[in-house]
């Protein structure tokens, strides 16, 4: 199986949850990406479908926006 | 380890998101809860903290919003 993907941006929320998904799911089983410090990883989080973080894309696509850190435009400003 | 309790009340974002955390986390580790059916656990939602469905609360007492499916008051109306 692909792994699952969590698209973050280092706020409080997304951190927590960061934590909380690693709890469940396991750290082996989630890649992390800070998209405030991987800026090329935008694109890719938008392609996927992911409008605001903390975000997990699972392995076959679907996108869980989780609580809310900020918005990929905000990110992007 | 307590289970994990996801709420939600069968909106088509509900459904869909459920598919995608009993994938992540398997069905033996997660307690759905249907609050549109079983209208007397909307307290006990709203006390874990959860203010809009489907919502993940994890052993911990932590509350993760997935997606936005509709808020405790819409479920309640």
């Amino acid at each position: 199986m692909e792994k699952a993907v969590f698209y973050h941006a280092g706020c409080p929320v997304c951190v927590s949850a960061e934590h909380d998904i690693i709890e469940l799911i396991g750290a082996d089983n989630v890649e992390i990406v800070h998209i405030g410090e991987m800026r090329a990883k935008i694109d890719e989080a938008e392609k996927a479908g992911v409008k605001s973080v903390p975000a997990l894309v699972t392995s076959n696509g679907n996108v869980l926006h989780i609580n809310f850190g900020a918005s990929i435009a905000d990110v992007k400003g």
